[in-house]
């Protein structure tokens, strides 16, 4: 919950990072530490269990556990003493055996990251079907294509719908790979597993896969304590999903403008004292996310550079940063969610301003039929003039066309007309439909 | 309070950053906002009164208020309506009046940076004074001074106590800077104050300085609703404080070392399972909060490019980014102010490792004088042969420097003494300690 | 010179951080030293001179000296080496005598900073006059003030501009102050001065100031190899400028755009194949350095936390940041300055769009006098409905009002005239213009 | 070439994205686009050949694109103006044919990524093989594990190189998966190929391929103009690499300082005046990159939000941060193979330092055993006693410890001997050995 940021506040994602999930994810992690090496017989029967019934958030004092977190610089120390004295005495000796906090904050930190990512994936393919649907019912939509801010020639609304469908099949892609790979962290002190090794494990590695397997998370190629690919890999994929998600925003936002108004979002948010207000509430929030992804990203690729076998400072830098990227492209999934799903298209406001250029908007057209007939000096100077002559009286480019010899039985009408000038989008849109 | 980050959890600008504390800066925003209007003759007597009492923000329901911000984006819409209810129904009107969201969430981002600064600063003063008499009590303790990892040539620990003192100084001041300048905003919906003139202000601007005047903040010179200045001076203030102290926390880390152990952490965090551990837990954590900082500053400045008279992202990004920045910067401090407090200094381990070199740390001397006897060619062949062998016999260089008459009468002992050759380094102290 | 970014390309700032210009204050760095030190009695006379006489970028071959230094990771090392045989051999023991690389890559750093800055600062003093001008010529011309994309009530272009103007001052400021204090930097190996000390110098301490008196710069409290407030405050400075003047660049994108076309580049770009574009290049380019601005800044912060008396890695990522920060920022101030100074105003698109929300844009005040009227409830109600009829029949608010025997005598057209409801902002302009 | 950074001048990567290198990509990007329409029968024959034979870097005035690059915003305007004077007149239609400036420019920075890639991976598979044989080398090599600064419980060489070959073959994938991808650009003046159809393309995606196959590129499924993920994706894999090989420099840096000198760089960097000191430069260099790469790769990220059909800043903001970036990774590789290439590592040292704690490095395995003899709670006092008695006296652990009947047939010299309380390092070591 926070009033500082709308854009998260109450997304799945923020439910999913919370003190309360956290604490659980780290609960969730010592138990299943127990239960791993029950399996290998290196436990009394029952101590996993044992664990995993008194191991429950709402049992512990979060806020107690987040101060006393402050003496040694990580919450496991005094939550493994909270737990330790909830397990029944014969299972205490149990509790956190052969981990090091370490391990714990790190399987943590990635149970955290799956399960919020568990529900940002069906969201993410909720954006990508609602925009399939404006891409399919806007395929032959024309609209001005812009580039610097200028009409450059026409384009379809379809077409612009299917490229934000891409990048979001793109964001989907890369956070499946990502969430997929997302591994246990198991090395006790400094990586080695040598606390198992003295608990009597037989082959330590087999304790971090019934680790993973407990856990429902990856079991890793090394422990990777100081090998932070899977933070890293996730501060790239939600780094890019929020980014990508930003460039539909940002087209929103153009197009929501009061003189553009070819776009409008279904609940826009208004204004008592200012009635005639539709404010692209969502689009805003979207690109306010977008704005933020980039610097809590390149917090956790710095981190990459971590010093020894626990780092003094790139480890603790990660926690909250990861915590609010992963909150910062959970609330843009959410918001896109929202904003594409109502999405209001006024195909008329569209149309209508492909004549705001008086027709130059199809000049690169008529460039290439001139210049075929005429030749290519003769063509552009002919055109510059026609152009310049239509933008000061107004009128369509067509209608001040000098009556040359040459264009005489030429379609002028249907040469431009921008709605015909639309190139290959709707084959564009077709391709790109084909993804799933 | 947060698991998921030890350096800010509990420190003073946690609290001045938590929800309750930014409702209640919003609803100090409201109230003075009617004050101000009071006190110009704008309402009826005691509407002022009538919003203060009523704004506190254990009234008000801080969860719900985040939800129903999502609507329109931000906290002010609905907190207004709920404000509105609650003063008497004849002092409705004069809630809020005038005011757009904005003028009411910067002004109360304002009010949180205030009370959070005016918390930091006095601890920022109190690491200054421990700097300052770690210099004056370490002025001559001689240590090896380190570049590029390897042992260069002596300095003291009171010259390097007196450099991070400066920074804590540097800090100090553009803190102190940035704090008096914090100013309220108020602009109404664009920025022309043109409500205040409808609601019957003579001097629309006299409106401002009068909220200025009731809410203790600075006046600004124009509406800053787009002219974010203010809140890239918190994002430099903030960022620069916090790398500073970061450099005392990277020298901690370093001089805690096992093998180097010169300093310690008073409470160094310990660890069960291994007992011998001192953990520099507090460079630690700043060191982390230097790490963080960058980032979240860069987001602040790239909201100064805020297009129109309120950007549909920038402003958005700035709320949660400018929070985490004082709460990363706030806990850097604390965490600085705990580590010099009590830091313990072993001035014995740093005279011994300045024989580390065989005395090649002194080298540099040596060069000086032998190349003003023997000339400079010679002298450098003489000493490097010297170096070598000391290092390889592990023995003192001055025992193993050939004896040639030129250096009949030079006092060797003396020469090579490293805590002879500290040059300006007590002067340089007395000359920081001089600063105020 | 560079194809990469025709935002930094050939601007005096481009110049002033070119090999050529570095090398040149690396080689200044050299001379000013000899000079400072025979000033100070410690070198035979003429070395000070005999150094300068032959310190020319021009002898040197700097792409050499790049491949060179890559051994020890700076650029002093080979540049010594050659500058001592550059030099008579009588004065060849006085090049660089007492100080290490650090000393010389910071000075020469200091002095290119300089050097840049020196020539901005003027730039942006032309950009505040250019502004100050647009703000005194359209004083009074409304237009669309916007909120969120959305058209929210009028403000002015005066207002807008002399809020540009107000930023740049702000850049001004803080540039001047910034580049007030660049310090020369001077310690020896390891900050201590201990070296000049070894070469006779009475009080070491004066060796800095004497430096500092030979080239222009500052002299620091302290030697700051190890304190980068110099640094940390020209990343703040530059970013914030960049980003100062990425608000006018983003208005100027908005305000260009087809459908709006209330601004104009003097210059803009055009397209072979589509006439009718004028591409806002200047403002382009600018938006573009704003951008990259933040991420250079925030390298440079994080370097605030440099290990030691010489840090590895923290001082080495400073250098090519710091100068393509200057790039970014110089180019920006450049291009901006072209772009305000020819800014093509269209008042008349300006007040037309006033009227394309059908008078809504003035509804606060309605507001505000209906409701002194009718009671706020039934103000509103009518209000919204008048507000919807307008759009729907994109008649004039005015003209749809209902009759109401309460509203009989109200000036409704004088009310409705957005012109005329721009509150203070002709007054705000006055006072901002006000400040030097 | 340049002064500014030791660390990307020279390598392989600087080379391939100079000012000409970019020119000869923007050169190819022109003729393999007339090549691919020669191919699809849309132009006359020889149109191809005509165009690549003069397409020559060196034939064109870089210097004077540059500055007439500024008028666009871009070099492709000027260039196409050279590049279609110097083809035969019967050619010249031809040149730049129905592409728009950002097609060329995009499709030319692909290729200097893949040319740069290119060069870049065969030193990352250098730096993998390098690092297997260290750890193959190493793999029972003891040395202590260190976590927060403290020795923690022994580790290997072995596994900590291993660990690092581990983020080098991560880098490797990351860079490989991403210039497989490496799209070119084509979709005309704003996306839709329509200009292609326009001069007579049956079925203007068809260009696309042709063009792909021309250069070597991949073929996107969509024209990626505003759907940046070519460039994000190249920012990840570059911030990803760049930090990774960090890691193996920050552990240098630490394994090399005086005190510790477990390693050293096989060319140390000297100093004159201090002929004891072996800097790690290379070390320094990579680390210095690894905290440069995130701040570029932020802005890449940034400009994912890209609004219109061409940006009007974020795409420009992109190039020259790509270029740094390319160098900043490409110069981190080169320095990284050079430093383990010839890594000099101390086996001795890391013994000796194992004693360093007087046994309490094993206090972890010991504490196991006692609990099991004595139970935890007196197994905890007896180690804690010993280890304080240990360190006071420096006494190895094993000789202070109480003689306790319970402890009568305990192997106390093994179970205290470091070097036999690596855990299962060695296994894991060719565990790792086994990806390849």
């Amino acid at each position: 919950m926070t009033l500082f940021d709308p854009g998260s506040e109450d997304a799945p994602s923020e439910h999913t990072t919370s003190e309360e999930a956290f604490l659980q994810a780290l609960l969730d992690a010592e138990a299943g530490l127990t239960r791993a090496q029950e399996r290998l017989g290196l436990t009394p029967a029952g101590a996993g269990d044992a664990v995993t019934r008194v191991a429950l958030a709402s049992s512990f004092d979060v806020r107690d556990l987040a101060r006393r977190a402050r003496a040694g610089g990580n919450p496991v120390i005094p939550l493994v003493a909270d737990l330790t004295a909830a397990v029944p005495a014969r299972y205490a000796p149990y509790v956190h055996r052969g981990a090091t906090s370490q391990d714990v904050v790190d399987t943590a930190l990635m149970l955290v990251a799956a399960r919020t990512l568990d529900l940002v994936l069906p969201e993410v393919d909720a954006i990508g079907a609602s925009l399939a649907r404006l891409a399919v019912e806007h395929r032959d939509t024309p609209m001005a294509g812009r580039t610097l801010t200028q009409h450059a020639v026409p384009t379809t609304f379809g077409l612009k719908a299917a490229g934000w469908r891409s990048l979001a099949l793109d964001a989907r892609d890369r956070l499946r790979t990502v969430r997929a790979a997302l591994p246990v962290q198991l090395g006790g002190a400094a990586g080695t597993l040598a606390s198992f090794e003295a608990y009597g494990a037989h082959d330590p590695v087999e304790a971090v896969t019934a680790y993973a397997a407990e856990l429902g998370l990856a079991a890793p190629g090394l422990p990777w304590h100081v090998l932070r690919t899977p933070v890293a890999d996730l501060a790239g994929a939600l780094a890019f999903s929020t980014g990508a998600l930003g460039k539909a925003a940002a087209d929103v936002l153009t197009l929501c403008r009061t003189e553009i108004a070819e776009l409008r979002e279904a609940a826009g948010g208004g204004s008592s004292a200012m009635p005639h207000k539709a404010n692209p509430v969502r689009a805003t929030l979207v690109a306010a996310a977008a704005r933020r992804a980039p610097g809590l990203a390149a917090t956790l690729y710095g981190s990459l550079a971590a010093e020894d076998e626990r780092p003094a400072g790139a480890w603790h830098a990660e926690w909250a940063s990861l915590r609010e990227l992963l909150r910062v492209a959970g609330g843009a999934v959410r918001d896109t969610a929202e904003l594409v799903d109502g999405l209001v298209v006024h195909p008329d406001a569209m149309r209508a301003h492909l004549d705001l250029t008086g027709g130059a908007i199809v000049a690169e057209r008529l460039s290439v039929v001139l210049a075929g007939r005429l030749g290519r000096g003769p063509a552009r100077e002919l055109l510059a003039a026609a152009a310049r002559r239509a933008r000061e009286e107004r009128a369509p480019l067509a209608s001040v066309l000098p009556e040359v010899p040459e264009l005489a039985e030429v379609d002028m009408a249907g040469l431009t007309d921008p709605a015909r000038y639309v190139g290959a989008a709707g084959a564009l849109v077709d391709r790109a439909l084909g993804r799933r």
